[in-house]
């Protein structure tokens, strides 16, 4: 089932500064895997499968660091707030709505639908501090056919009682259970530990999770230095932390040992920059939620160039759209205006490390994913742009330019992760 | 034809600040003009024909006060240069080829047919140097049933010689023949006169098309205060002016005595803001523009709130999409990271500002359309969001700011210009 030639205009990075572009070509999916590039059938395939996607574009899928699914009920609602105004008014309200299952049935459907829909093949994922509909969220992402992390979020302090959990060993345990629970039920679906960011995690359940770190060799993810309200609070809230990450990673929850996504790192200073390097965190870089809710803007090419892991995130629904086709676009006019308002120091994302935070860079959380290169597994997403009218000929590198812009769910044709053909 | 009851959930800005919701309601068209709201049908018009949109959404059409139609080709592409750079190096070759009426034919009806898809009603439009293909692309307008001024560029100086005029006298003959063929002959699509900018006219042909102001009493577009290098030049090259908009009203081509755009506005000094105010010059703000070739952030909040006219535009190409739903969301979004990385003491744009910008706001350069108020022109498009999926009831206020954000042309199932309906 998962070997097959496919063909068509592939469009793939090979690092962070270069798109590789191969018009017209094949590509030999083996077992779900990328096993090199031609300009014709070679003799040995020829009897293979082909799909054949002539004239179209065939992109690496994309993944998606940071979302927040019960928050996609609200998407492009709410932005007139900063952080942490924005949580106790729209977010802890909606969330709190999870406790109903037919509700997040509904809703995650919702959610899990125009996902599967978009250019994303995986995902990481925020749901609620609730079990049941984290794990009802789970089984609708496996039945998608994407490859995500899901997390059930711990919160024991600095939030709504409706929300908030009895005490940091109650979330603990709730924690261990719902892990017990998925951590082998799904194929394409693990659980991710969430502590949503310091100010609502006591230093007791950080230490707590961490035993479930080394009990379950579970990844982490969760907030960093998005906003600075919340960045003061931190420094408040752990007078003994030498900054934000160093709240985390104290108590062993900041990568290292562990895979572990911060979303946002928006104002992380130079130390906590070199802690992120040393621990391989990967950023998830958040473009149109640090616009909304104007935290600001990441320095992601110097990120980039300080060889920081950096992927891309929706972050919906601080970003309005799961799509991320315009956090690509959002990533590159955010700091296209970092440059112009605030610091020339910092170069604007060219096309190509847009490009490649959304594919390669993030894909590296999950492993060898999101390129094309010999070995990577095949995710991909083929593009339709015929539609897109222009009156001349185009190069293939404009023709995925100007995709990137103007290009939607409707231009997507198929869909495939680890060699498997979603639609 | 143009008078008729029209059914749907109505949102319309009454002012800069507030916008008026009135769900499930009746608006009276008489004569293309709206005359009156109401929540059932009054006896006396229960035999006008109905246009039953209930449980849409009917809002006005919207303006878009500066766009150059031979640059929708390559909408998208090439935004990885400052504005002078980029004229040079994109613009200026791509807009040489309206030479060729039936690339013209091609390209301008793929302009037209999108705008006429769109959100927006009435238009103020740059075409080319070139007459002929003015000619076409305002027949092209006028059939679309869009309302739209359009414009013949003049350049004299510090551009290509295959685009640059030969004469301040040629120029201004072609322009003055140009007029005289169009200025009768459409219905909706007027002239309006368009030096391209300071940098490439010459003084003896600003006040050249001054003769024409006077003569025709033609309105005028042109760009102004973009970009720091554009306005250095500006500077060099007009020792006497006072600043920019002076290198203009000293010849008196800046509004005063005739209707006047001028696009971006983004580094208007005191001076230049006061010159604008007096002359009632309408600014053309152009958020995606001037995010995508990285020029700033114009202060529309403290334009609005100083009592400046101001309206939205999409300025494609160096914005990238017609849909002027995209550039409320960038104003927005642009308002914010100004705030955030520059100056907070300009306000980020709320929803409200945003909306009114792109109707009442531009709207009023057209007289008096943009809103659903007694004696407006009714320019509307009805949306349907229901397929934008969400769990849960809405309001019509929060239906309305998710549209803004998640709309596109699916969305947009009606359209009429002065109570014409377009489809």
């Amino acid at each position: 089932m998962n070997t097959f030639l496919i063909k068509g205009d592939l469009c793939f990075s090979e690092d962070p500064y270069h798109i590789r572009l191969c018009p017209d070509s094949y590509l030999l999916c083996r077992d779900g895997l990328c096993k090199g590039i031609f300009p014709q059938i070679p003799e040995q395939y020829k009897d293979l499968p082909l799909k054949d996607y002539s004239g179209k574009m065939i992109i690496p899928g994309m993944s998606d660091l940071h979302v927040h699914a019960p928050q996609f009920s609200y998407r492009g609602l709410g932005m007139d707030m900063e952080l942490l105004d924005w949580l106790n008014t729209y977010t802890f309200p909606e969330e709190s709505k999870y406790t109903d299952l037919d509700y997040a049935d509904l809703a995650y459907q919702q959610f899990v639908d125009a996902l599967r829909r978009s250019t994303t093949t995986r995902a990481s994922v925020f749901a609620t501090v609730h079990n049941p509909a984290t794990e009802l969220l789970m089984e609708k992402m496996e039945a998608s056919g994407l490859i995500s992390c899901v997390g059930k979020v711990n919160m024991d302090r600095n939030c709504p009682d409706y929300i908030r959990e009895k005490s940091a060993a109650a979330s603990v345990a709730a924690t261990e259970e719902w892990i017990c629970h998925v951590k082998d039920r799904f194929r394409n679906t693990k659980p991710i530990l969430t502590p949503r960011f310091i100010p609502t995690c006591t230093d007791e359940l950080i230490k707590g999770l961490r035993t479930l770190v080394e009990k379950y060799h579970v990844p982490v993810q969760s907030h960093l230095s998005e906003n600075f309200g919340e960045i003061a609070w931190v420094k408040e809230l752990c007078p003994g932390a030498k900054n934000y990450g160093d709240a985390y990673d104290r108590f062993g929850l900041f990568g290292g040992d562990h895979p572990c996504i911060m979303a946002h790192c928006v104002h992380s200073d130079a130390e906590e920059q070199a802690l992120m390097k040393k621990n391989g965190v990967f950023i998830a870089h958040s473009p149109l939620s640090n616009t909304n809710i104007a935290s600001g803007v990441a320095p992601i090419s110097a990120y980039i160039k300080g060889g920081l892991e950096v992927g891309l995130a929706s972050d919906v629904a601080g970003g309005d759209s799961e799509n991320l086709l315009h956090s690509i676009v959002g990533a590159i006019r955010a700091s296209k205006l970092r440059w112009r308002l605030l610091d020339q120091e910092v170069k604007p994302l060219s096309v190509d490390e847009a490009f490649y935070i959304a594919t390669l860079g993030g894909g590296r959380f999950f492993g060898q994913v999101g390129s094309f290169l010999e070995g990577y597994e095949f995710d991909a997403v083929v593009l339709d742009d015929s539609t897109i009218v222009h009156p001349q000929e185009l190069s293939l590198r404009a023709r995925l330019e100007r995709s990137l812009y103007l290009a939607d769910d409707r231009h997507i044709m198929a869909k495939f992760v680890k060699g498997n053909q979603l639609f």
